[in-house]
Formats: C-alpha cells, structure tokens, sequence
C-alpha cells in the first residue's frame, strides 16, 4: 500500500498534460475508479477534457476536485531532471505538475480506493470532479461541469479542492475561501490637442491623476474575520499615441479589485464611479466579474479535515482565505461547503517542481480519515 | 509687376515638396536671387537640400529665412482641387504650402527684386536661409546651416522669417519670440508582482499619481511681458504588459515643458527632480532640450516692420510668443533680432490650405518696405 500514491502521481506526472492537454490522465483515474464502482462522465467542452464520477447517490456528496493540466515548464535546460520524468533525489518527487497538482489526484484515487476497502457501503456519495483547463482559461473546464451538474440539480454537500494550499509544511494551511476578484476597463476623455496650444486641449492623464490618487487610496472594506481588506490595483495604463508634441485624448486603465464579502460588486462599483464623477470625469468604464468571493465556515468540511489533517501531521491547521483565484469559486455556486487541502505550494509554477515524498502517503491519509469523518 | 508674386507662389505650389523634398524649389529662388547680384550656395546636409544666397559683404546682414518643404496633403478627396495645382477661387489661393509658406518665399523673391531695382547700391546685405526640412525632422536644415555659417563666423543683424504668423487679418501678429521646448522621459519603478499579493509589490501607476497630479497643478512661473506663462504636459504615458493580473514594474511617461524666459532648463529640471524626490519616487529621467526659448526686444527690426505693415495694411500689428516652436529658434543663435511674419495661418497644415491673393502682393510690399528702413 505504502507506495501506491507515489506510483500513481509519478504514473500522472509522465503524462506531459500542459494546459489545456490532459493526455489520457483522466482515463488513469477513471478506470482506477469505475474498477470500485464509480459511475463514469467524461465531459468535453470545447478542447477540454473533463471528468465526473460519482459512487452513490446518496446525500451527503463529498467531492473531490482538481486539474490534470500543469502549467509550461519554462526553460528546460534550468531543470535538474526532465519535468516528465518523475524522479526522486533528497527524499522529494521532481516533476511538473508533483505539487500542483498531481500528487492531490493520486492522494484522492488511493484514498477512496482504501476508504471503500473498508467500508463499501459508506454514507452518501462520493465524487470526483477533474478538470484540465485550470490552468488555462478556465472557461470550459470546472465552470462547465458545475452549470451541467447545476441543470440537473445535482449538488454537492463538501467539496475538498485539492489545490496545495500549505505554505511551510504540511497541515499547515486549509483554505476555506477566496477573494473575488473584479476587473474593470476605464477610458478617461479629454480634448486632443497640439502641445503648444494646451489651452486648447484637456489632458485626460493629468485629470485621472487626482481620481487614481484617490482610488489608489481608498479603504474599501476592513475586511472580515476570514478575509484581509479588498484591494484595488491599476494593472495597465496607456495614453498618448507616440507623438511627443500631442497631448492625447484618451488615456485607458484596466484595473482589478481583490474583494472580500465584507464588500459587495455593488458597493465597490458604486465608490469607482462616485470618485470619477465627483472629479468630474467623463469616461466609459466596462466591468467584469472574474468570479465572487467565497467563504466556507468553519462547519462540518472545515472541521473534520482540521482534525484528519491534526492526526496525521500532530500540527494544527490555519484556516486562509489569501491568494489568488481558484476554481472553488465555481463549486461553491452548488456546493454547501468548499475548502482547499493539498501539498506545500512552495515550488508550484516554478523550475523543479516538488513535493516532499512522505507528504503524498499522508496526503491520501488524511483525504482517507475526511471521508471516515463525514460518510461513515 | 502686380501679379508676379502671385505668378512666383503658384510655380512653387507647383512643385509637389513633401517634406523633406524640395523638388526644385530653391533652384528657382535661385536663379532668380543670381540674377540680382546674389552668391548662391547649395547646402545640402544627409537627404536635406538647403540654400544660401546673399548680396554684400558688409553690416547689418538682413536675411530672410523660410522653407520650400510642405506637411503632406492628407484625404485628396477632401480637397476642392488638387493641392498641387494652384487654383484661385473667391480671392483665394488654394494648395498645399501656399500659406506655409510658398506665399512668403514669393514675396522674399519679389521683395528683394524690387527693393534692389530701386537701391542697387543698398546699405549692408541681404540674404536668404531656405530649407527644405522645417516641416520634418528638422536636422539637417536650417540648424546646420546655421553651425556651417556660425563655424566661419559668418553673424546676422537681423532675420525675419516668413512663417504665417497672422490670426485673422494680414498685419495683425508679428512673433518676436518663441517658448522653448524641454522634454523628458521619465520612468517611475515599483516592484512588479501578482495581483493578488499586492503586499509583496509596489504599483509604479499608484505612486506616479500624487507626482503626476502635484506637476499638472505647479505654476512654473508667472510669464513675463511677452512670454505666457511655462506650460508642462504628459504626452505619452505607459506601464503594464497587457496581462491583466500583474502589478508592473514601472511606468513610463514622456512630458514636455513649452517655457518662457521666466524659467532656465535649470529652474525647470530642479522642480520636476524635488518633486519626484518629495514623493519619495525611485526613478529615471532623461531630457532633451529641442530649442531655448528665444526673444527679440522692440528695438530696430521689429520697428521697421511694424512700421511697414502698418504702411501697407493701415494696422497696428502685435508682438506675440504663442504657438509651436520654428526655426526662429536655431536662427537666434548667430543673429540679434529675429522676428517672423507671414500671411494668415488658419488653413496651415489643413485640408483646402489657401492665402488671400490681395495678401500675398501686400506682403511682398511689407518685406519691401521693411528692406528700405533697414538697408538704405
Ligand atoms: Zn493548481
Ligand atoms: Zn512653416
């Protein structure tokens, strides 16, 4: 037993799935599954391949989900073992995609396989929900799945997201949300005007600077018991057309907000356009909602991987909401509660990609002492 | 003799002289400058052909200075005839450059023709500064020439340069001087990083802004009897890649100051630097100065044509320092009193460019005049 979660990640990690590519991983998952009587949908939308399987119909559901797309290896020859060969050195599993997030993918098959070996008629239901454009766009992956499952109302009652969330070691960090995160694409108009006739012009940048003093300054929210304070950046600013000797008519800024449920869309749009108007401004502004905040309490979920997590690491876990987006914004849509639970998140994205080999063992270990929490 | 400015005006309309070509303009200033008397010399600088032409060795030089070059047609199908055709309708003379500045180089021609006819043995010297690159880059033209005659100490008393200087009516504006033009290329660093850690960034957009507001707002100085006040403005401004969850690392601007003699490069660079220094900003900045501002007093010249057009258009003109930079600017360095004056400039650089027909006989006369008050 010790070393099935190794050989499956390593199987998982062989397989060069570059986002969007899934190169047959799921089909790995899906036969070790079907073989424990997992009812089986591959859902392909668009070039993404993405798979759903449930075992019961019953309530509770308890999900699982994550991604078998990794991201580019960047620069091969800055790799000490090829990013496709998984290979071990000082007691670490080297690969793309080790940490983020294939060894959570085998964890996940090897602990239901060991759950079901000792108790094949659980409670409720268990179910997988795979994806392979997370990394990507994710725009036909996990939000996909999530509507179809939502048509036919089928919800879910837990989903652990297997994303790794430990920043020092492990158990150290279970996410049980995520900021928002709110896009917006300003346009600020003056006059256009020769340089040497300013009295004739209107120049939008100078204008903006005392609105984008103003914004950059703001306290949006205080945040909450589980969130920091949204912020607000300006990513991109662009005016002037290359001419030195025209003060331009336009000047765009895409901005983002990282917001918190101490803050609403609403409210956060509402003080973007107060401030541009009591500048007296005239502008476009064009919104987009990546995706809302989501907070899962520290209920049922949360407390029974708290205490698997505590028995096989002996530390006790923080709850986080930090970081960026992950696709448990989408599962919450129909899903009661979401937290994320995977290895150290140290290396993921970066050259030589790892994670500790013990942790993979005691990963699946504690997914395995979830489910004995919440199905048994 | 009535008609040959106009006759002069339309044979350079003629000649199709895109900057920088000149296309046989200057040959035939030439030719007619040699047959009265004048030395010719041709200077050509990279693809620029200038041309030097004076009559006399001796004190006060009185040099006329202009360009053959034009700004390009723009949509031909907006204009009412063919700008390389000189056409006259309602009084007007139509085609691109014959306001700026053919009309102008005609009436040199004429002026000179006239006045040596009269006073074959005139006081001083007369000569002629044309470029063909005024309306370009501005390299290879009348700053090199100036350099060449500089170089064998060749100095001007007095230039008058037949840029169109007039708003509303022939008379009404003389320019004795012009703003200078500072420019700089600023960029302001921060600390690029992900959206979504902003602790761990630092936005160049966000702390360029107090900066940007406090420069838009500054009085650099309050002007002086000829000059308006020194005016800065951003041009250009950009930072971000374009990917819409990255804080940048810098953001770059391009600014540019049109000052007066009421400020140095040196009072202006100081303030922009204790500024940004104030604002505790890391950042680098280059500048490039284009032209010194320059200012001829009320003294003979300016005099002389005041006089002559009041003679001739029973108007009292105004001195005026407003509008672009020209090539007064390069002029000033080797010559005591330079002033421009020229026809209307509301069509210049425009669709349907034109000049009263009446104006550009009564110019030639004003340039004549002006010759009898300095030069006999
Ligand atoms: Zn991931
Ligand atoms: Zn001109």
């Amino acid at each position: 037993m010790t070393n099935e979660t190794l050989d499956l990640a390593q199987q998982l990690i062989a397989l060069r799935s570059v986002t969007p590519e899934d190169n047959g991983c799921q089909q790995i998952l899906a036969q070790r599954l079907e073989k424990i009587g997992f009812h089986i949908e591959n859902m392909r939308f668009g070039k993404v391949d993405n798979l759903w399987a449930r075992r019961g119909e019953a309530s509770p559901v308890l999900c699982f989900a994550g991604h078998t797309d990794v991201v580019p290896t960047g620069p091969l020859d800055q790799w000490n073992s090829d990013p496709f060969v998984p290979s071990i050195r000082d007691g670490k599993l080297f690969g793309r995609g080790a940490a983020d997030m294939k060894a959570s993918l085998a964890a996940f098959v090897t602990a239901i396989e060991a759950f079901i070996a000792d108790h094949a008629a659980h409670k409720g239901s268990i179910a997988l929900l795979i994806t392979s454009d997370e990394e990507g766009p994710a725009v036909d992956g996990t939000v996909k799945v999530v509507e179809t499952l939502k048509a036919r109302n089928e919800l879910l009652d837990y989903c652990i997201v297997g994303e790794p969330t430990c920043t020092h070691q492990l158990g150290d960090t279970i996410k049980n949300g995520r900021r928002g995160s709110l896009s917006g694409n300003l346009t600020i108009k003056g006059i256009q005007g020769h340089i040497a006739y300013p009295h004739l012009a209107k120049n939008p940048i100078h204008i903006a600077a005392p609105a984008i003093t103003e914004l950059a300054q703001m306290q949006w929210d205080e945040g909450n018991e589980y969130f920091p304070p949204t912020t607000w950046h300006i990513s991109n600013i662009n005016g002037g057309t290359g001419a030195t000797n025209i003060i331009p008519g336009l000047v765009n800024m895409l901005f983002n907000f990282r917001f918190s449920t101490a803050s609403t869309v609403e409210s956060l749009q509402t003080k973007v356009h107060e401030t541009l108007d009591k500048h007296q401004l005239n502008y476009d502004l064009g919104w987009e909602l990546s995706g809302k905040p989501f907070l899962t309490s520290d209920a049922e979920l949360a407390s029974a991987m708290r205490e698997a997590i505590t028995q096989v690491t002996h530390i006790a876990p923080q709850l986080s909401t930090s970081g960026g987006t992950s696709d448990g914004r989408f599962i919450a849509d129909i899903c009661r509660q979401v937290v994320e639970f995977g290895p150290c998140n140290e290396t993921i994205h970066k050259l030589n990609e790892h994670v500790n080999v013990t942790d993979i063992d005691r990963l699946s270990k504690i997914y395995q002492l979830t489910m004995e929490k919440l199905l048994t």
